[in-house]
């Protein structure tokens, strides 16, 4: 079932380490079926240099397996209360990539401060609280999804596709689970950036909010101008 | 037409990407014609890994679309802005490229502080001031070739063949497109050992004025007297 | 003889080589026989892109040439000791990794400030005290794995599978020489990130200690559930 | 005439592109002959991806060209001028590699932190004055190897492969063009380890002393035990 989003899906874990996300096994990428019944995931601690599609996983949004019989990514709980919160959103990218989690760790969010980090992400990339000791032991993966949901109370995940889960890593998404490897790799640009900006000024000026506003919104929504078809869906 | 131009600034967009200047879609170069009527740019959001001399757009010196039915950059004012305003040049390479953008975002020049500098810059790389609002909302991608234009009232482009936009990113420019990324791929390299000069030293001392004379003119001008045959057109 | 073990040791140490933790020829794996009779290492100064299993050399738990002509790596008494004092482990790799040598040389441990730390190093990755005058001149090698031995008086090597040797470089070993390439790969990747968390915050937070227990417990040990196999014998 | 050192140094050339130690043309490498009559160096702004062992150069003593009609590297004199002054070594490399050019441009010593400094530097790396404005406008290229050769008044080239030459860039050498390249090698490694423990440590603390000498004394010289065959040369 599902073969072409376990294509998408596996293509889009590949991808994670051609563009040098991803270290050993830590990164893991899912996408949701159209009818929102179903998430393709990559199988727990697989090897990428041996993946292929039938290593993908389909669960419910429950997290139960639904088809064969290798143990979806630790993450799963996560990806699937995310997917039945936000949406809007088709594509789920988790990995440990340096510089994002570089700002996870020091539990600091993200500061616009240019125009590649307005392409992609509509202010400041926040991060999560940490979770408390019940927390992680009654449900950790799941609350690790709660204290994303939690953190966009007031946010919209299209205008802001990423998060920081505060002394981990980062999660981002998208309308598919290729931008979502998209969003994840313009998160780790934007974050090495920021690392830099900060060692040249203690205190870096944002981008001005009229560059924001317009660097966004021509990528992204009616009036986007960028690319040769205009994506009206995201 | 131009089909020789069209394949010159294709590779020149590939050489980016294997310079490891470009993430993602995030950088484009052009060229103009012999007669300076026609600017070849590459399409807007054209992934790299299937780019042909074919996605290569031919617009005038308005920017309006003379062959083809494909959009070019979103930069496409930019350029042919400069090309209107900068007669000396051929070729023009904006990136995103790391660590000169992390200038451009910290709106701090790049201060000449050895000969790798020397050899392509004359002096420190300059930054534009930021544009207004109602520069951003007339015309964003033409006023930041205007802002360019002004930053460059008493600088030469041929003897500084590189600029950074205040809040988002490097323009580089050349006698020919190739030249344009070969000053990109220079302009990297210098902003990233000025970072870390800065990390060693708080308020570095800027390359004496003699050597910066000695390096740059060993390699420019009519007394050039580097490589194999001396560059009486640059 | 061993030649399983010889295949295993030579890929381990063409993997360093694949991960980008060898510059030039240092760094070695090796591994112990099953028995725990006989190790396994690389011969000493021998080019990557030529290694074979047969310039593995075997050397006795005193670090006596068994079999072959060539000399074992260098380091070859700072294993034998390893493996003569840490009885859980089989297989041990020491590069100048970039990031954990930095660490070494400024020597201060690694804190734990994420996740990524906590999946492989259960606390903060020790360093040694530097070597005495004396024992430099005695057995510059020997000793070098006793202090080690000495840093580890109250810690487990299976729970810290990693150390910084002051002023020189880190060593880490694992159930197989295989995993103990995998734990020199996430320690050169936590140091990179604990640097730049430094660069962020002076004093960053550690990781919460439940956090800790829940990433080192949930791959290592008797509850694991990361992976397709719990793997009961870490 | 001398095609193994033509060679040689081709390879050379190409290693150093290898190690990424080269960005665009800023590097070259040369090998003295064996009667040291005789210098191969690589032509000036040749292409590495089109280099062959016939774009080396064949200069003597002099710098004047023996051989063939390209122009050798403008680096040329001093080059040459190391070769008559430090007759142990053979072969000579100079490239822009990133952080060593840092040092330079911070006009910093690179101080001996660790064991992978000893191995290769015994002691500090050090750095040249800079040239007066006389000698710039005289003779710049061979004032270079002035300096150089000035500040080893007191240094041996053979326990002190390399120098950094102020507002400039790293020159390294060794008994054949190869082990110049390691060198350079090297010295790159241990000058990013160095910028990076000073991001922890303000004034870190220097290798002890006696470990340098065990460090450097068993890779060189009479007592070496490092590597398959003692190379008593060096």
């Amino acid at each position: 079932m599902l073969d072409k989003l376990k294509e998408q899906v596996c293509q889009a874990n590949l991808d994670l380490v051609a563009h040098g996300l991803v270290t050993l096994t830590w990164g893991n990428a899912s996408g949701i079926s159209e009818d929102r019944q179903h998430v393709v995931i990559k199988a727990s601690g697989v090897r990428y240099d041996e993946m292929q599609p039938e290593h993908m996983v389909v669960v419910d949004l429950e997290g139960n397996v639904v088809e064969g019989n290798l143990r979806p990514s630790s993450d799963t709980p996560t990806h699937v209360l995310l997917y039945r919160n936000f949406n809007t959103i088709g594509g789920i990218t988790h990995t440990h990539s340096q510089h994002a989690t570089i700002f996870a760790q020091a539990r600091l969010e993200i500061p616009c401060l240019g125009t590649t980090h307005a392409d992609h992400f509509y202010g400041s990339v926040p991060v999560t609280r940490p979770l408390t000791e019940e927390e992680v032991s009654e449900a950790y993966e799941l609350n690790t999804g709660q204290v994303i949901v939690e953190r966009f109370a007031e946010l919209d995940p299209v205008a802001m596709p990423a998060v920081l889960v505060a002394g981990h890593a980062p999660f981002a998404w998208g309308p598919t689970v290729a931008k979502s490897v998209e969003n994840a790799v313009a998160l780790e640009a934007v974050a090495e950036m920021a690392l830099g900006v900060r060692q040249l000024v203690a205190d870096p000026m944002p981008l001005e909010s009229y560059v924001l506003d317009k660097h966004f919104l021509r990528k992204h929504g009616p009036d986007a101008y960028y690319g040769q078809v205009p994506d009206r869906n995201k």
